[in-house]
Protein backbone atom coordinates (compact mmCIF):
# COMPACT_ATOMS: atom_id res chain seq x y z
CA UNK A 1 0.00 0.00 0.00
CA UNK A 2 1.66 3.36 -0.91
CA UNK A 3 0.76 6.42 0.28
CA UNK A 4 1.61 10.04 -1.48
CA UNK A 5 1.62 13.44 0.74
CA UNK A 6 1.97 16.38 -1.26
CA UNK A 7 3.30 19.34 0.93
CA UNK A 8 2.95 23.50 -0.15
CA UNK A 9 3.40 26.57 1.29
CA UNK A 10 0.12 28.22 2.09
CA UNK A 11 -0.83 30.75 -0.29
CA UNK A 12 0.07 34.23 1.49
CA UNK A 13 3.64 32.68 2.54
CA UNK A 14 6.55 34.25 0.19
CA UNK A 15 8.75 31.29 -1.35
CA UNK A 16 11.69 32.90 -2.23
CA UNK A 17 12.98 29.28 -3.67
CA UNK A 18 10.33 29.36 -6.40
CA UNK A 19 10.74 32.78 -7.22
CA UNK A 20 14.63 32.27 -7.78
CA UNK A 21 13.63 29.51 -10.07
CA UNK A 22 10.68 31.78 -11.58
CA UNK A 23 13.58 34.25 -12.40
CA UNK A 24 16.15 31.58 -13.58
CA UNK A 25 13.64 30.52 -16.16
CA UNK A 26 12.97 34.05 -17.16
CA UNK A 27 16.66 34.68 -18.22
CA UNK A 28 16.75 31.12 -19.70
CA UNK A 29 14.06 32.22 -22.64
CA UNK A 30 11.58 30.37 -21.03
CA UNK A 31 8.35 32.50 -22.19
CA UNK A 32 4.78 32.64 -20.45
CA UNK A 33 5.78 31.31 -16.76
CA UNK A 34 3.74 33.23 -14.77
CA UNK A 35 4.61 31.54 -11.02
CA UNK A 36 6.46 29.20 -9.84
CA UNK A 37 6.20 27.52 -6.23
CA UNK A 38 8.40 25.04 -4.99
CA UNK A 39 6.62 22.24 -2.60
CA UNK A 40 7.62 18.68 -0.88
CA UNK A 41 6.58 15.43 -2.02
CA UNK A 42 6.92 11.89 -0.05
CA UNK A 43 6.30 8.15 -1.04
CA UNK A 44 5.32 6.52 1.23
CA UNK A 45 5.38 2.81 1.48
CA UNK A 46 2.99 1.28 4.12
CA UNK A 47 3.26 -2.42 4.99
CA UNK A 48 0.44 -4.54 3.41
CA UNK A 49 -0.96 -5.78 6.06
CA UNK A 50 -2.56 -2.57 7.08
CA UNK A 51 -5.86 -2.07 6.14
CA UNK A 52 -7.03 0.80 3.53
CA UNK A 53 -8.67 2.86 6.31
CA UNK A 54 -5.44 2.37 8.75
CA UNK A 55 -3.20 2.78 6.43
CA UNK A 56 -5.24 6.29 5.28
CA UNK A 57 -4.85 7.71 9.15
CA UNK A 58 -1.19 7.35 9.31
CA UNK A 59 -0.06 8.88 6.59
CA UNK A 60 -2.69 11.45 7.37
CA UNK A 61 -1.68 11.80 10.93
CA UNK A 62 2.36 11.46 9.85
CA UNK A 63 1.59 14.44 6.86
CA UNK A 64 -0.19 16.71 9.74
CA UNK A 65 2.86 16.20 12.42
CA UNK A 66 5.54 15.53 10.73
CA UNK A 67 6.06 15.86 7.42
CA UNK A 68 4.70 19.69 7.30
CA UNK A 69 4.47 22.74 9.21
CA UNK A 70 1.08 23.37 9.61
CA UNK A 71 1.54 27.31 10.36
CA UNK A 72 2.95 27.96 6.87
CA UNK A 73 2.05 24.40 4.86
CA UNK A 74 -0.82 22.66 3.35
CA UNK A 75 -0.64 19.15 2.63
CA UNK A 76 -2.59 16.88 0.64
CA UNK A 77 -2.87 12.82 1.28
CA UNK A 78 -3.32 9.87 -1.62
CA UNK A 79 -3.70 6.55 -1.02
CA UNK A 80 -3.65 3.68 -2.98
CA UNK B 1 -3.79 27.27 -17.43
CA UNK B 2 -1.17 25.30 -14.45
CA UNK B 3 1.65 22.77 -14.76
CA UNK B 4 2.12 20.47 -11.77
CA UNK B 5 6.00 18.93 -12.00
CA UNK B 6 6.93 16.02 -9.85
CA UNK B 7 10.83 14.89 -9.86
CA UNK B 8 11.61 11.77 -7.90
CA UNK B 9 14.73 9.60 -7.33
CA UNK B 10 15.27 6.87 -9.30
CA UNK B 11 14.63 4.08 -7.72
CA UNK B 12 18.30 2.72 -7.86
CA UNK B 13 19.21 6.01 -6.07
CA UNK B 14 20.00 6.49 -2.49
CA UNK B 15 17.88 8.55 -0.25
CA UNK B 16 19.50 9.58 2.67
CA UNK B 17 16.45 11.89 3.59
CA UNK B 18 13.88 9.68 3.44
CA UNK B 19 16.09 7.28 5.21
CA UNK B 20 16.22 9.79 8.35
CA UNK B 21 12.42 10.35 7.94
CA UNK B 22 11.78 7.11 8.09
CA UNK B 23 13.88 6.48 11.09
CA UNK B 24 12.47 9.41 12.95
CA UNK B 25 8.87 8.15 12.39
CA UNK B 26 9.94 4.97 13.57
CA UNK B 27 11.36 6.66 17.01
CA UNK B 28 8.02 8.49 16.84
CA UNK B 29 6.31 5.11 17.33
CA UNK B 30 4.53 4.97 13.92
CA UNK B 31 4.19 1.49 12.58
CA UNK B 32 3.82 0.03 9.11
CA UNK B 33 6.09 2.16 7.19
CA UNK B 34 8.28 0.70 5.19
CA UNK B 35 9.74 2.82 2.72
CA UNK B 36 9.55 6.87 2.50
CA UNK B 37 11.26 8.63 -0.26
CA UNK B 38 11.09 12.22 -0.59
CA UNK B 39 10.96 14.33 -3.84
CA UNK B 40 10.22 17.70 -5.16
CA UNK B 41 6.89 19.62 -6.56
CA UNK B 42 6.40 22.14 -8.70
CA UNK B 43 3.52 24.32 -9.47
CA UNK B 44 4.06 26.44 -12.32
CA UNK B 45 1.59 28.91 -13.60
CA UNK B 46 1.83 29.87 -17.30
CA UNK B 47 0.31 32.39 -19.04
CA UNK B 48 -3.21 31.54 -20.06
CA UNK B 49 -2.75 32.35 -23.90
CA UNK B 50 -0.54 29.92 -24.46
CA UNK B 51 -2.77 26.94 -26.25
CA UNK B 52 -2.73 23.39 -24.01
CA UNK B 53 0.03 21.92 -26.21
CA UNK B 54 2.71 25.15 -25.91
CA UNK B 55 1.82 25.06 -22.54
CA UNK B 56 2.77 20.94 -22.06
CA UNK B 57 5.92 21.26 -24.14
CA UNK B 58 7.05 24.43 -22.03
CA UNK B 59 6.52 22.66 -18.57
CA UNK B 60 7.81 19.60 -20.04
CA UNK B 61 11.37 21.14 -21.23
CA UNK B 62 11.60 23.01 -18.03
CA UNK B 63 11.13 19.83 -15.88
CA UNK B 64 13.65 17.80 -18.22
CA UNK B 65 15.93 20.69 -18.75
CA UNK B 66 15.65 22.61 -15.62
CA UNK B 67 13.83 21.08 -12.81
CA UNK B 68 15.62 17.70 -12.85
CA UNK B 69 19.41 15.98 -12.74
CA UNK B 70 18.40 13.26 -15.44
CA UNK B 71 21.06 11.36 -14.04
CA UNK B 72 19.84 10.52 -10.80
CA UNK B 73 16.29 11.73 -11.08
CA UNK B 74 12.69 11.21 -12.59
CA UNK B 75 10.19 13.77 -13.67
CA UNK B 76 6.20 13.57 -14.33
CA UNK B 77 4.47 16.80 -15.83
CA UNK B 78 0.49 17.16 -15.43
CA UNK B 79 -1.03 19.91 -17.10
CA UNK B 80 -4.46 21.58 -16.04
Amino acid sequence: MKAKVYVTLKSGVLDPQGKAIQHSVGLLGYEGVADIRQGKYFEIALDPALDSARARETAERMARDVLSNPVIEDYRVEVE
